[in-house]
């Protein structure tokens, strides 16, 4: 055990902490500019580039931090999870650099791209049916055989010390930003971010962005309680799942305002980043920029770090 | 007149002198690894990402050390060329930097895209029909009204002095390097990339890919005299042209090897980098790693440069 296991929202100290511990195991990932973006929003943006971060996306960060904080013991029994996305990827890549079995529950329809990537990476897969009981019974089963310590994608204050980590690097490498803005899905990277920007800055305006198809935080936010998501017809693969309590709390006590976006303006947000940026962005990664775009009013004139969160497209099916 | 107009093969201080000319006015792209790229070819890739220069090229290079040999009273004049494509762009980007007028003769089927792109940056197009006779008679009209400068696209020890600094920078973040590989189309980057290497490294291996579809330079290379493609049938649109006399007689001076590369590989090359290395190329720019690809052996064990030669991609017809 590395870390100390955290049961408690992580203090500024705990992330830095955090960050020491994980950072040779993850890739300190670039930060870009482009004029021709800068001169479309009026803003000066500052992405931090996760889609070149292992595995193709933030999630590293947070699996590796929360597999540092589990005793030696736990460790060798492996680490599972039931995620048919990046997560899955990310819980196999930090078993296998501490040399640990990884157990990933998968939903029978998940896309033999990401299932080929999580095998690529040595884990065991348990297929399962597409629903959210069926993923649970099916995790249950699979740690009661092993022994196996369930990584949660977002709900678990270690991981959400983990996915701090962008925000930290972001801060550090532009120490003067005005703004910062993240993706919603379950929460984890954003309440992170709201930690760590508050932690450094408490000046520092904290942005999220989500599809108006998956808008459980901004409606959360509206009500004050937490809100489910009645579909998920959205492009954006990485942001349907709902805000669970932990993160939705750090993202009510943080956040300025969620900023919705449609599809289209997801869409062409993402074409944006890939003809102007050359870069590979996955769609759920385009929606920051969708938010900024919608308004300009909001971001001009300001310094503002966009957290692109991964770049794992399946490139024969692209939203174009 | 900023530089000394080269009426020979540039030296390499003449070539430092021409970077250090060009710099503040391009970008110092970043030299990207990947691990998974070298596990599947088992050389170490040092990629000089020139699809982040300027116009998402390194033509960028070639026509601002082209532009900064004129003088003061044929720059007022204007810039012209005949082209399509990257470098089209790069000569109305470099027209608009010296704040003097740009004159693209473009065929009328050249894709809007790179139409509306080459506009975006102030210059004049007049259009013509696609065949090399009317390009260059057009140009002759454009040039005697107006009488701007013909900056060629690669027949040019300017532009080839410009061409050149990709690798000079290439062998500056990475000293060591053992083998450096560009893909040939009319020769200017490979003849620059022979120039640079050599004078820099005597011993270093100096290697040119070129697609079966277009192989004018290794059957110039085969039979010591300047061959011609019978058609242009690939998707590398970059390298469709033929060898200079200017350019062929560099090759031939330095090249260790030009390999060749069917477009089944081009392809699979392309989708590698896209998918592991979170980037976009255009075709034309796979063509090196698809090379590495298809002889390893070559390869094995070797600290390998490679350029990375543009990113401008119609992300409307991709070739998968």
């Amino acid at each position: 055990m590395l870390l100390p296991y955290l049961n408690s929202e992580p203090t500024l100290q705990q992330l830095l902490e955090g960050h020491a511990a994980i950072a040779p195991h993850i890739h300190r990932t670039p930060v870009l500019t482009c004029e021709a973006l800068n001169k479309i929003t009026g803003a000066k943006l500052f992405f931090k580039a996760e889609n070149f971060q292992k595995v193709g996306a933030f999630k590293m960060r947070g699996a590796t931090r929360a597999a540092l904080a589990l005793t030696q013991e736990q460790l060798s029994r492996g680490l599972a999870t039931h995620s048919s996305g990046n997560h899955a990827q990310a819980v196999a890549r930090a078993a296998r650099l501490f040399e640990v079995p990884a157990y990933i529950v998968m939903p029978e329809n998940a896309p033999e791209v990401k299932r080929q990537a999580t095998l690529g990476y040595g884990a065991r897969i348990t297929p399962c049916a597409p629903t959210i009981e069926a993923r649970q019974t099916t995790l249950e089963e699979v740690q009661a055989e092993t022994g196996a310590t369930f990584i949660h994608p977002f709900d678990d204050y270690n991981v959400i010390a983990g996915q701090a980590t962008a925000s930290l690097e972001l801060m550090e490498t532009v120490p003067d930003l005005d703004d910062i803005i993240a993706p919603i899905g379950g929460g984890g990277l954003m309440s992170g971010t709201c930690l760590a920007a508050h932690g450094v800055a408490t000046g520092m305006r904290v942005f999220g962005a989500e599809p108006e198809a998956v808008d459980d935080a901004w409606r959360s936010l509206k009500s004050g309680t937490l809100e489910r998501n009645e579909s998920t017809n959205t492009i954006a693969d990485g942001l349907k799942t709902n805000l669970s309590p932990k993160t939705f709390a750090i993202i009510q006590a943080h956040l300025q305002e969620d900023l919705l976006v449609t599809e289209g303006q997801i869409v062409e947000a993402m074409q944006l980043i890939w003809s102007r940026m050359k870069i590979i962005i996955e769609p759920s990664c385009a929606v920051p920029l969708a938010a900024i775009l919608r308004n300009p009013e909001v971001f001009e004139g300001r310094r503002v770090g966009v957290i692109l969160t991964g770049g794992n497209v399946d490139l024969q099916n692209l939203p174009w």
